[in-house]
């Protein structure tokens, strides 16, 4: 059995035992060290987990997708642990374990692990070995297993595009929008991404185009039909597009699927605007649209470990070949030396803060543990 | 080159030349005997074509499929010759054309042949041998290439049903709605019926359990949670239902869809709601709801011939079974010895009536010709 020094250390999580707002229910709660891992598990160590929107609504209970409850406390109730996604490190390995080394970064496949907290034992089978490579950053690993291959396995998985063939798509500010973008522009496919109308627009444009944007329009541009038809007559020489990629929903999505052409797939991940997606329902008759939903949780749940595999290395080689940036970003480490009080009330505030809006970067979790 | 002695004879057919009302711009027009028809070609008598809901959407120029201008009498404009579905008689045979015999009926898989007429020179590969078979009446024949193949399509195509598992349609008192039923139950499905509340609800009930329907149910019904538990939780052991056909669109089947479980297909070939389609963006990502429409016309264009033969093969078994009946009907015969005014004029009446909403029956044309 591995095993490293720095192991025997208490450590923290964050952790609620009912659901409701995060600034409300979260709490930091120390625990002792692991133990050694038993058969086929590993002892992992958080380097950093970021905040997802959807982790918002896993606190709050609206999310489909629910963690189970964890005894990290001996005596102490049973609690939720925070996180869905993270970037670890391997610490200590069970017997009969392979393909694991001390030291090796993994990542998580298992869905709401817990990555809120510094270490945990896990299933082997429940992490993904992460290839190192240069350029290759904590960030990059740890907002690596939700956006970036949601955007490539919606760009790839419903429509063989060709070189110069378009993808539209809103809500393309998102994390999800901005990965379709540059993955979009390392394989050849030309993007059309629709935004709000803001006052930053033009700077958001520049930004969008410096990762690799074709067009950058907002919504209300698309009710300009003479717009409309020169993009579906001259861009795309009358075929309309074959691909479009939601996450807002609402009247600006029915505007989006009319840019479609014959045989289109309109692929939602998300639902921005609260309303629901309404289609004519001529799109589906007379223009074969298919409309179908992605999550990246139950692609994790439906395919093989290969797949996973051959998936990550894909993009860690556009993260290597400089195609594929880290997000904007901001890191908030909880010290060891803080109580949990303190550390509790560090984080609740990060959540009033992002539930206001006032986050644009996506923040991510650094969690110590004491030595 | 096969002949047969009633070819010699004046023809008729519904025609316009400007899109509009089908009882304001529809009129008859007779035209001369067909010639001996070309190479790959066949003369044929049409014994009965319905008017079916798109015709009118033809007529009126809102329909995605157009007929094309045809020259029917020497030195007359060029016309549109109504009518898309229809069964004939062969009444002669051109060179080259095999696997037709004189006196076989055929119908058409080319969209908007102009059914609606007497007597016409079709492409051999445009019609297709409909088997003869005990039980099989013309109305049978002129009703078969597009509701119960519309039926049979959507219950087969999408999802692999097993026996004793549900679909849920709406609109199913429409003819692809009894198509369904009765398709549905020759299979040992289960079918889940929704209708508008009527005051002859019992009644409706009744003609469609007779049909194979195994529940009736109104929209309004779907309002009821504990009922949608019930079917959801008793009647598919809490998977909800994988199978939806939809004709009519609107909040209604937003409440029809809930009834939908995991994985599960809704397929619309039509909106008589005439309001869009709209769903909750949720049922996508998490359900993996997949929306898509089916189009009988798109069909026949992306299948073989022997696909073609087959699909009518099966239609056939179950007419001749007993298990798919004709739909209930009217016949409207235009005798050879009214003028084209009085023709036309008792055409341009029934439209009007079917505009009125009169006809809960099917329409069918009979155009005789003179010998």
């Amino acid at each position: 059995m591995a095993f490293r020094a720095s192991l025997v250390r208490l450590n923290r999580a964050i952790v609620y035992t009912q659901n409701g707002e995060p600034s409300q229910v979260l709490s930091a709660l120390t625990y002792k060290p692991l133990p050694p891992p038993a058969p086929d598990t590993v002892n992992i160590k958080y380097l950093l987990a970021p905040i997802n929107p959807s982790d918002v609504n896993v606190v709050q209970g609206v999310y489909p997708a629910k963690p189970s409850l964890t005894s990290l406390v001996d005596g102490h109730s049973d609690v939720f642990v925070g996180g869905n996604e993270g970037l670890a490190e391997v610490m200590q390995i069970g017997s009969g374990v392979s393909g694991l080394a001390v030291g090796d970064w993994v990542v998580m496949t298992k869905s709401q692990a817990g990555t809120w907290s510094s270490a945990r034992n896990v299933g082997a089978m429940d992490v993904l070995k992460l290839p190192r490579a240069d350029g290759l950053t904590e960030v990059h690993g740890a907002t690596m297993t939700v956006n970036p291959p949601t955007a490539l396995n919606m760009l790839t998985n419903y429509v063989t595009l060709g070189k110069d063939e378009w993808v539209v798509q809103n809500g393309a500010n998102s994390a999800v929008g901005q990965a379709v973008i540059q993955i979009a522009a390392s394989r050849g496919f030309k993007t059309l991404n629709l935004v709000r109308k803001r006052p930053d627009l033009e700077e958001l444009t520049t930004k969008l185009k410096d990762l690799g944007a074709t067009e950058v329009l907002t919504y209300d541009d698309l009710a300009d039909r003479s717009l409309t038809q020169k993009i579906i007559k001259d861009w795309t020489a009358g075929k309309g597009i074959r691909l479009g990629l939601n996450c807002v929903s609402g009247p600006d999505t029915t505007s989006m699927a009319r840019l479609l052409g014959q045989d289109a797939y309109l692929v939602s991940y998300g639902a921005m605007s609260k309303q629901p997606l309404s289609l004519p329902t001529s799109l589906f008759i007379f223009k074969n649209l298919t409309s179908v939903g992605f999550w990246q949780s139950r692609w994790y749940k439906t395919h093989t470990r290969d797949d996973k595999e051959k998936l990550m290395q894909t993009l860690v080689d556009l993260v290597a070949q400089g195609k594929l940036k880290a997000p904007e970003h901001e890191i908030l480490t909880i010290p060891a030396r803080d109580s949990d009080e303190v550390a509790g009330q560090k984080v609740r505030d990060i959540f009033a803060k992002i539930a206001e809006g006032q986050y644009g970067k996506k923040v991510l979790l650094k969690i110590e543990s004491s030595q």
